[in-house]
């Protein structure tokens, strides 16, 4: 609780969840551009969400575009930590693929609010983002080394000229089908485990995927939270 | 030319592709939607980028949001139908999945603005786009059905858990790394071959899809232009 200090008291007890007002804000600011849109959302909603403020508020993030860069960049930190330490630690780029794949298809369809439908916002192509946008280039290029090597692991048939990007798109397909399964209570939407098979398979794999899963899982459980 | 009738006489001489206002409307908000976002543009900007006056324009189009709806319809009606035509046309399910993926893929691939980058907007989730929202799901259900046999006819190892939206979810990543590949030039987007190929092995094909290529092709190729 720290960090409210720097603000006026608050003016009603706590509406969110979140340990810190910090993270009440994204919490509430994400409700709201995911539900009401980025361009529809004013800061004063945002404080209003969290009760507090708008002032306060101002303490913690002087711009909603402030605002929209951490929720965003929140969303490929952690994946990218993840492909580091498999990187380190994983001697089988098909078991890293896999792992990859799982945690951050994990990550999108268990976070609160489904911020990957931002992604294609037209004001994160504005300079305000470029941080995002490099991590997020990072990140797909981590994937992208990653399927080469699962790739030439695998030596499957026919596969030496399968896009590298599609273990990336798969897992970010999980966006899509969780905004898909929200409106159409007829699907579910895809899961981490059938999107990390299906990287697989795209790179050419074709054989039964459960030990590889039982492996991916096993490291990812040894790696500490980020 | 009988549209334009409707209306004022133009402003100016055309400033868009199309063969008729309605046509340049559309072109005029497909780029304003997807380069300044839908809240952040206005009736008056597109009639302005059309050349023409908001009364005009209001002949063709009462709101933003029947502008919106036309675009949105514009790029689930032709899939759907050539999957009908498929359905009749085509015994095998292998060469129609891989058909309908690559018709699809490449209708988002060539259109001229990337109107996919719209379908989270959450003004979609709203009762005026149950019309779009109604025909993609039944796109979505004709995947699945093309899906569902293909996956029999392959009999692949291991696949019977495949999730039957895969293909669809693949055919939609070209919009997201369209996207992509327009703000880093590092990359280049997805093909339609690219991804009526993935959708094949996420359904357990193992080989190569040469010949159900040239298949799929030759099918397309005596399908009408709807």
């Amino acid at each position: 609780m720290t960090t409210t200090g720097a603000g006026r008291p608050r003016l009603s007890t706590r509406k969110r969840p979140g340990a810190t007002a910090r993270e009440e804000i994204l919490d509430a600011a994400a409700e709201l551009f995911t539900t009401r849109g980025f361009t529809g959302t004013s800061t004063r909603m945002i404080a209003d969400a969290v009760g507090i403020r708008q002032a306060s508020m101002y303490h913690h993030f002087a711009t909603k575009d402030d605002i929209l860069a951490a929720l965003l960049l929140g969303t490929v930190a952690a994946p990218v930590e993840c492909a580091e330490q498999l990187r380190r630690d994983c001697e089988d780029p098909v078991v890293g693929m896999y792992a990859l794949a799982l945690f951050d298809a994990g990550q999108l369809v268990a976070s609160r609010w489904n911020l990957g439908a931002l992604y294609l916002l037209p004001e994160v192509t504005t300079e305000r983002f470029a941080e995002f946008r490099g991590l997020r280039a990072d990140l797909m290029a981590r994937y992208a080394a990653f399927a080469h090597d699962a790739r030439d692991a695998i030596a499957g048939p026919d596969c030496g000229s399968v896009p590298l990007e599609l273990p990336f798109r798969l897992v970010e397909a999980t966006i899509s089908s969780r905004s898909d399964a929200a409106v159409h209570d007829t699907t579910s939407p895809l899961t981490p485990d059938a999107v990390a098979d299906a990287a697989l398979r795209a790179l050419g794999w074709t054989g039964p995927t459960d030990e590889i899963a039982r492996r991916a899982t096993a490291l990812l459980d040894r790696i500490p939270e980020s």
